[in-house]
């Protein structure tokens, strides 16, 4: 079979890009750093967002809409969260035919917009906690902008909630960081996320605890995933949200926010994807089994809409393809680019003898299969090749992750994978130093794997790693 | 009990003003036409969503996603298009801490990126149709904004389609006119929308033929509830959307977009409410029976719990409230605020006699039911409430279109509903009369109530009316 892609080995970025064009996911923007996603793609995030919500109203968020544009007063209110995000604003200085009169910015995230509409809502202790989410687009500008990975603008859901106590606020956000995000990323998207807590360096500006997933990609860097932040009393102070308490006192509430965005299916192509494309795990696929007609003949439509039906009333979500004047093969190399995870090929030599080929992407395997026992082959395929794109995965992460005692070592290992490192070897000043050979500490955990409270917490490992 | 609105006799939009702060529907955003969708009113239009996004998969078309910032030099390639939108325009001018090169404009409807892509995408004939959508936010800039009915940035579902003939896009944009919105106004949100044609001056800007569907609201004004354009081949031409026919031959394609906003959210309002608040039809509330404890007592927790899991497993979506330390009354204002179609209201006292209470928002009656008839009471309730709730906005309707013969006669019944009038006896220069009285043709239909292929036709009839 010609080759459809540059090989990862070869140069990962340039199959990263090829990919993408060739599954036709997406397209650049016309302006600088924007992007198109395709309906294949688009149909993954999609499905992305449906499991999400699902998750997120199952944690007692509801779902709301706050507006795109956000007065530029309000972002100079905490000054972490202005610093931290100055540079990367896109601001509206004409509306209507006019000039306005104060500048209005594109939101970059939303916590102060939605910090002053908590305070007027939140009047006693009964209105606490308050939980909201909103899935939106957000502006960033990006001087180095990558589909999916960093772009000017992107998709996402924020969350916002405010809590009467600290303990509730760092229970909620961890909440949601386990429940919410962990779950998806490893039961739906089978990534076998990392989950941490970012150095104080590392940490969202205007938050006092940031925890964080991170992916081990293809070639050995991380992305990270999603966060979920403490953000202590910083925004109540600047908006003012408080509530009187049971005993009557005016008190600050404490607020947590946690976003994931659309760069998840970025994390998802250089997590699962191969020299054939990508690979989507299925119970994420929007197609899970797509049947095929590799040309006409006697019964072949037939015989192939039966088996479509049959694998539908299965529960199993179906594409069709019955596109005979165009090459079995090129539409092969299109169904493999596309990761649907299992091709079924019905064929009139095959249906001869009672046969249809069932193709399964994980691991390129084909069988021969009775048509009776299609609808049995393909579910139980679908079963066993979502865990086996987690192993896989676990495997790969495993295998590039070195554990060592030095800084030095860390940067090295880092060339090629993760370091673990005790944190004391790194510290805030051997952070800087790793951060000027282009590496970072991905995140702080503790020797059992659970998330750290703080980084001063004994014996933590830091992980560390370069990242997109 | 005590009034908790402004009554829709004495001044409907102050009532619409109320019912929106009392019933916590939206607040004015930050920034002037911008509105903040709360989480009431948000789980209703996320119940649009859905449905409407499961018609329009279904017409075939796939979500894709386009960006929010649009060149302004794509604006002006179609002349009427630029001329439309160039005053509502929002402007970005400086981004990551630089002026830009070229200001871009936020997207006040996405033909002309979209009409990019078609063209970069499409090649042949086989490429054709093409059927694509997006959920997004838009801004369009309004000098006199009203929350969800004219607002500054507003979220919708926009279509765009690509075809090889003028007959299969003109098709097409009825299809989605009929089997997406007028099938969800109707059958979802109970309201007997008007399926007419839009005349030249009311043309979008861009469109040959643009179809439109009117709701007559509480007060004989009319609402737009959607539209769907044929775009003819003149973004096909600004934006180069051409393809190699069957023989060969390079030919444009004809285009068609069409759009349905949260604006609806606020045609519901205006429709069903009344004075006590908002009347969700059951088929669209995310909330169709509301349990209720009256107050505490022997066993109430437990009988409204079970009344709760009888009605989940029965298909019905169920909200609950045990805030037994706010007063019943206070809650039970709130939840007719709130329109949820049934209450089922639990007390010791009714439960000693072994009933609840089931009322019904509709038409605000209350019956005592044994606990064993609950769910079927609630069912049959919800059922006949749905087509109560259209036929009583359909008698509304009926009874304020007037069938008139003059102009003179139509602007006057204009100022108390709708006016029927033959489309010969105002014509283009009546139409400008009119205008000037702040009365609008709404749209042009044929005699026997079906949508004219152009204003040319012979007996159309023109209903007029002011508008929102």
């Amino acid at each position: 079979m010609a080759r459809v892609l540059t090989p990862r080995a070869e140069d990962f970025p340039r199959w990263y890009q090829d990919l993408i064009a060739k599954a036709q996911l997406a397209d650049n923007g016309p302006v600088r750093g924007t992007m198109v996603i395709r309906p294949t793609a688009y149909a993954i995030w999609e499905r992305i967002q449906s499991e999400m919500d699902a998750r997120i109203k199952d944690a007692g968020a509801e779902n709301a809409y706050f507006p795109l544009f956000i007065p530029e007063s309000y972002l100079t209110r905490e000054a972490e969260h202005v610093e931290g995000f100055s540079p990367e604003l896109a601001v509206v200085t004409h509306g209507g035919g006019k000039q306005l009169a104060e500048p209005v910015v594109v939101r970059p995230t939303s916590e102060t917009v939605i910090g002053e509409f908590m305070a007027k809502w939140i009047d006693s202790y009964r209105d606490l906690p308050l939980l909201l989410n909103q899935w939106a687009n957000v502006v960033r500008w990006e001087m180095r902008p990558r589909v999916f990975l960093r772009t000017s603008e992107f998709l996402w859901q924020e969350g916002h909630t405010a809590h009467a106590t600290e303990q509730d606020a760092r229970a909620y956000a961890k909440k949601i960081l386990h429940e919410a995000y962990e779950d998806l990323m490893v039961e739906v998207l089978a990534m076998p996320v990392l989950v941490g807590r970012k150095t104080d360096r590392e940490r969202f500006a205007g938050a006092t605890s940031t925890y964080c997933l991170e992916g081990m990609m293809g070639d050995g860097k991380a992305l990270q995933m999603g966060t979920s932040h403490e953000l202590g009393q910083n925004f109540a102070k600047a908006f003012d949200i408080a509530f009187s308490s049971q005993s009557g006192a005016r008190e600050l509430a404490w607020t947590t926010s946690w976003g994931t965005s659309t760069r998840m299916v970025g994390g998802l192509i250089m997590c699962h994807g191969d020299d054939s494309g990508l690979r989507v795990p299925p119970v994420l696929a929007p197609i899970q089994a797509h049947v095929m007609i590799v040309k006409g003949g006697d019964g072949v439509l037939e015989a192939a809409s039966k088996i479509k039906e049959d694998l539908r009333a299965a529960g199993v979500r179906v594409g069709f393809d019955d596109r005979v004047d165009t090459p079995f093969g090129r539409r092969a190399v299109d169904a493999e680019l596309k990761g649907y995870p299992i091709r079924v090929e019905v064929g009139p030599r095959d249906l001869a003898a009672g046969n249809v080929t069932v193709a399964r992407r994980f691991d390129g395997s084909k069988a021969s299969v009775p048509l009776a026992g299609v609808v049995e082959a393909v579910t139980a395929a679908l079963q066993n090749d979502q865990r086996a794109l987690y192993d896989q995965a676990l495997a790969h992460r495993e295998a590039n992750t070195h554990e060592v005692k030095t800084l030095g070592e860390a940067i090295e290992a880092s060339a090629t994978g993760w370091a673990r490192v005790p944190w004391s070897a790194v510290g805030v000043e051997g952070e800087a130093e790793a951060n000027r050979s282009a590496v970072t500490v991905r995140c702080l955990v503790r020797p059992d794997g659970s998330v750290p409270e703080s980084a001063t917490e004994p014996d933590l490992v830091a992980v560390l790693g370069r990242s997109y």
